[in-house]
């Protein structure tokens, strides 16, 4: 949808060329920041170049092209594996909240009933409990005039709780109320629970589509370019960042930290922190930092305060880590429960400023069911309703077991096990991360100078594959 | 940026293959509405597929494809042409208003100050105004201070104007403050301007890169998937249709009647109308309507209005211009005037309702200003400054006469005359509009049922090639 | 409510007194502006005091107050006419749309049924249309559930029109549905309306209370110290403002020209130019203009352009009549058609540029109904639900023929015969006024120069008594 | 400037009579609630009135009124004790952050200088420490173009700080940079640390003018009816209800627990709960709750949960200290420092769940920083301007050692030991704690039912006199 269609014509190679005033005679200064990255998509050889049609049937002269990896496109089918006028379909949402998860309710509603013509789509109610008939909590129907106007409000109508239930339980719960099309819109946990939903479907050779639609606020399920909510809540945070900018700057010596979600990956932080520029430090998941020595985390705050008067820091919940007792426990979506570096900093940032005896304001800003809760923005609204389209042909035409993504601007299908194997990380190496770094101005590196040159685990993503 | 890197271990062909529950034996209800359309990015055909990595040296294998059409990527290079240290920049902004103007101008300064270490940036004011002598705008220095904050307005601090300069002249005054670097942010019109001073200067032998930063907050230049502004541009739209439903609900016989942006495609009107559901007719460029008649827009209202107790219109600009008397007048940057399509749609709905002596309480909204003005939010402002960050990596690598773009999430460079060659327009096939038709429950062809099927010209854009 | 009681020890009148530094030697600068102006509530003597306590019971040692003009305080009796287990409730809501419409309706109903335990309340829609057979509009329940969160949304949930209707056909339908009660939610005309239905009532010997909750937009009702809605619209309003002032300051020659509410009062116009401070010049119903000559608005818009660069406009819709050729016409309501002052000053403002030879960017805004249409901030939701309660106790306790009031800080209850025999208009000569002036740094006149001190009219209300 | 006069010509004594439908013969189902209550502003005995206009001028003919207690109105006056020409302002924000500050230091500059012709106006930064000489903080000049725009961000751009300095010391330095006129921006600490100032002042013989303008977002300083920036500090924090109620509406058992502002005073948790209607509970200083046994809050809250499935409680910061450790320690500006109410309500209701074994989803919410650091709203931001003004005013005829503030709609100069001598609390008789609990629908009492009349304490505020 994002994606504009190329001209009728396409441009030929030649008219694709472009002018260059002759050679290039200077390193650049961002050399240094440059040196140890790859060649990926963020920085390129200078005789890479990007396709104008991907797709492999425009290729199709080109020998084996089609073995290359590729995806199964999104969208309407010319035929379906479900009879429209009988097919029963169900809705169920799971895991923490996220803006947009009722404009995806609603689309999937609008969807399935005014284009495919669906007669009855059930809204199962607090997640996966819904499912099973132990919580004694009966389906909702979900029609036109019950999903109109949910979208003004942030959370989700039908509920939602972490945890999986047994997989047998709830196919029966499916096979009682009829359901042939189950979406499931949740995070990676709520997605393993769809495989072994559908599989267990498999298994009795029950003829039952399961769909997810991927939830993350973290950004982080993979070929999913951009999860739906994510903007809205990005947007949140930077208003959260914004707030601990006045305060800092508005007390002596005030210093703002604010604790953002990104359990594993730092997306939020980061781009709440390119969308509001008063941060001064960012802290994510994959970039590991020292927090006491020469250059670490704390020296770097007193020298910050000094300087300018005032300081903010953005730290994914997922950071630092490494500093906090190691948990055992696990929440009921399977989780390692984090321990809470908010508290560890502000507690570390007290006690490091009273050690000197200098002088501290510190706010402390936790934002997160604030931003979890918002409604979704123009944007998010829009693309829910296209992610929730695409689940739906997906699921008319019998595919299961898979999520709907979008890669490279286009709507695709993506095996559950394969969006679950991995997580989108924030490339330390990437131009995200670089773009921050310019941003906030921090080193790329908390902690004591380097002799060596960067280790080359320093530039590979701390949490890659799962 | 958008673009999130696959996981480090590409996945297998056999990972990536999808589930399918078994043979479709039904034909989809929405047949009728893809009979016509073409394999495209919207309707794909059952085999194709999409490549996970389209950049063509990961593709180096297979024969041939360097030769397919292919784009330069964006993104800063290990090596310059020019000197960081004595390079001078200059930037302007031309035409009309467009949310996030000020984020280029910041970044655009941002970027080349503090990471290419360049010492003077000048803002030339009042668009090409400010190139030449003959208006006495002398320019403006651009400092880390004078951008700071100046993201949080709409419009443009250095001012705009339409309307080109005489390039020798320009080129005149870029040499007399020795601009090695103009950055110039405006629509197609400036940019053919901006390639006429690139040619100038080229044919005296000056070095001056010229690169533009495509601006239209119509979204219509081709190669840039979504051009900056856009969404605050269409969230702030979807805004005025909320006001015109609340007005139309609230009054006996109420149409709410909203004249949108979009002079020759009509995407802020479609996605303005996904965005707030309140829309029963949207009226694009790219698809012509019947006005009267049976089936036509006012017959179709009629019976919305009689049905619904009211009706909410949202046409953009450029609709409906067969209705008006050409007018051989243009403005100062060389577009044809429009005819005033929203006043004429507002006096032939009155028109026609007296006629019939049915009430109407008709609500004429024309947010046009309230809509270029807004700040860019959270996400334009972070794409804002990606864009400019490219945009300044291009020049101080030499590029010259390009703009920068993006193409399946990369930023790209796109020679000036492969931009201004052709349109962005809505699809009459694709999804979007077919997403609008589903939104609004319109007709898909306001006018005379037809007898035969869809003419060809029908399933082709209406406007696709300038 | 926004009252805040005095501390429970009222303080002596030693404790009031008041610190001065010494005699006060010099005359002020603002003599100027004061000089024509007579003591009131702007612009107090020397020996003015302001009560503590203005109840006449707290005075009551002092003689002859009682016979002092006062009003019936509001707020809950002890006693009440009506049996709250059978009394019938309507509510309607007439005329046009204003924010917090919906918010009466909701405080109605719940003050109505959760503490007054009345167990019908019903909602006549599309203004006084609904309460007459010919429309065929039946009403419909309000209950608890039916406006839950109706106030997320603007506009009135019960639908409004303009209009009076027959008395003794609205007296019928009050009769026969068993209404004892019936709130009107609307302006002036719609109170017209609303006594002579209580008075019909009262003809007949039926004990109907009829209860006025005020709704002016432009807060021009007197013994209203601010209307409902109205601090939401001025927001709105001010949102316009800040648009045409981008444009303005965007474009060379850039004239912002916005046309607001205020058919005879210019409050919003005031508080919108106060609230965001880019207009230049306000024009208002209260105050005269001269369009032409030396001095006149033309002029003096000439002299701005070129001094600053670009000017902005705002002008109340009912300012400049004088210009406009008289209309005959009436509106539903009874209004006399105004002439579009917006058009012709955009028309002259553009002439007068064009005669002149000099550049004009004229950009014309006319936000009317997306200021109407927003939904209740948060101050005028809970202000418009005390509103409501006021309305339910003075109805319960059989007052009739009233609308609820605020004056100085305290609900009162006005008799409707008063409400309408006036207006609130904006005193030319008061603080509310030269804060504009002050603000906008327009003339105090815009004209020709006097010879003579100022007429005495001219320190007169234009529009003071209806 | 809310207040608008009345027409011109006065209403008789007969217009202003209300009409009554006849004998009252219920009682009324709120004589429960009104049952213990005082003839106040909130409950009126039958035979009360509120005068139309209480200036004693204009009741000059009613014996003895001179000597009732009466404020000083505040306005501009004909003469004035400085000479504007070479009158020196300095400027100071203390304490606390709160919507409006910049609006404040913007208005006090433009009425200084653009009215009263001031040349010299100086910030003094960080609070009083800007005021010795220890901290080094040399003032800056707030001129026409340092204060434009300043309103559109929170916080102070002259910064901020708790706590009192040296008077002398203060003098000192004022008396070094010729003030003449000091502006103290701050809470009731910073009151008396401005009454000392002045008092200091003229032990020295010194003529300088010390005049504040109270900040207070608890809105908590008597004779202000409504705090500047308390409505836009409400709006945001009933953003942070809307936030809980989402959360806990979207999981099973799911509690919202909000922490509000409101160390003496529950104005801002009670508005926003009016504002926001998610609200089970709403708990203040002013009203004490038992926390255990029946009918205590959590025995309520059990229920609560049980019965509706969540829950929402609100909890200003000064409620319930009665169950938290005393504290000796106070903060800079010599408040005692509170224990945290929101942490322990959060650890007891974890507590009292998990005990009994029911399910618990707790979502805790403390917004604080997100709520003082927004900027004002457009009605805040015009009554900045006005105390502003009314500030200015006063100062320049030589009035010191008062605040400015508005009662009954009028601005009034009230001495600053009358300002501090109490505190503004929410009447637990009044009319907005039974708003709230009509809204929440709590019960009056949280704790064991009553066997005997309530007792007379629970009729008295709280905290009424400091």
């Amino acid at each position: 949808m994002d994606l504009v269609p190329p001209p009728e014509h396409s441009p030929t190679r030649a008219e694709l060329e472009v002018t260059t005033l002759g050679p290039r005679a200077y390193g650049s200064p961002l050399a240094g920041l440059l040196a140890g990255r790859r060649t990926t998509e963020h920085y390129v050889a200078e005789d890479d170049r990007v396709l104008l049609d991907d797709t492999v049937s425009a290729l199709a002269a080109h020998e084996g092209l089609a073995d290359l990896p590729s995806f199964e496109p999104g969208g309407p089918r010319r035929r379906l594996f479900f009879d429209p006028r009988t097919v029963r379909a169900g809705i169920v949402t799971c895991g923490g909240l996220c803006p947009g998860l009722n404009d995806v309710i609603r689309a999937l509603t609008l969807e399935l009933t005014t284009h495919y013509g669906v007669r009855r789509v059930l809204g199962f109610r607090d997640g996966f409990r819904g499912l099973v008939p132990r919580y004694g909590l009966s389906p909702v129907a979900l029609t036109l005039e019950s999903v109109s106007g949910i979208g003004e409000s942030g959370g989700s109508v039908l509920g939602s709780s972490r945890g999986e239930q047994d997989p047998e339980e709830v196919v029966d719960t499916l096979q009682r109320w009829g359901i042939d099309v189950l979406f499931v819109v949740g995070g990676d946990g709520s997605m393993r629970g769809a495989l072994r939903i559908a599989e267990c479907a498999r298994s009795r050779g029950a003829a039952i589509a399961v769909v997810g639609v991927p939830k993350t606020i973290d950004n982080d399920i993979p070929f999913i370019e951009q999860s739906f909510g994510f903007q809205s809540a990005y947007a949140a945070a930077a208003e959260a960042i914004r707030a601990a900018h006045v305060e800092a700057r508005s007390a002596p010596a005030g210093v703002g930290l604010v604790k953002l979600m990104g359990r594993h990956s730092g997306f939020i932080a980061c781009y709440a922190a390119l969308a509001h520029r008063g941060a001064d430090v960012v802290l994510i998941p994959e970039v590991p930092f020292a927090l006491d020595g020469e250059g670490g985390l704390l020296d770097h705050l007193h020298r910050r305060v000094r300087d300018q008067g005032h300081a903010v820091v953005v730290v994914a919940e997922g950071a630092g880590q490494e500093y906090l007792p190691a948990s055992r426990q696990r929440d009921a979506s399977g989780n390692a429960k984090l321990g809470d570096v908010g508290v560890l900093l502000r507690d570390r940032i007290q006690e490091s400023f009273a050690r000197k005896g200098e002088e501290l304001n510190l706010r402390y800003i936790d934002p997160s069911y604030a931003i979890r809760s918002v409604p979704a923005n123009a944007y998010d609204s829009v693309y829910c309703m296209r992610l929730a389209h695409t689940a739906v042909h997906a699921a008319m035409a019998g595919r299961t077991a898979i999520v709907v993504g979008r890669w490279r601007g286009r709507f695709v299908h993506v095996p559950i096990p394969l969006a679950v194997s991995a997580r989108n990380t924030v490339a330390p190496d990437g131009d995200l991360w670089l773009a921050v770094l310019e941003a906030t101005g921090q080193p790329p590196r908390l902690g004591p100078p380097l002799l060596e040159p960067l280790p080359a685990q320093w530039n590979t993503p701390a949490v890659r594959t799962a």
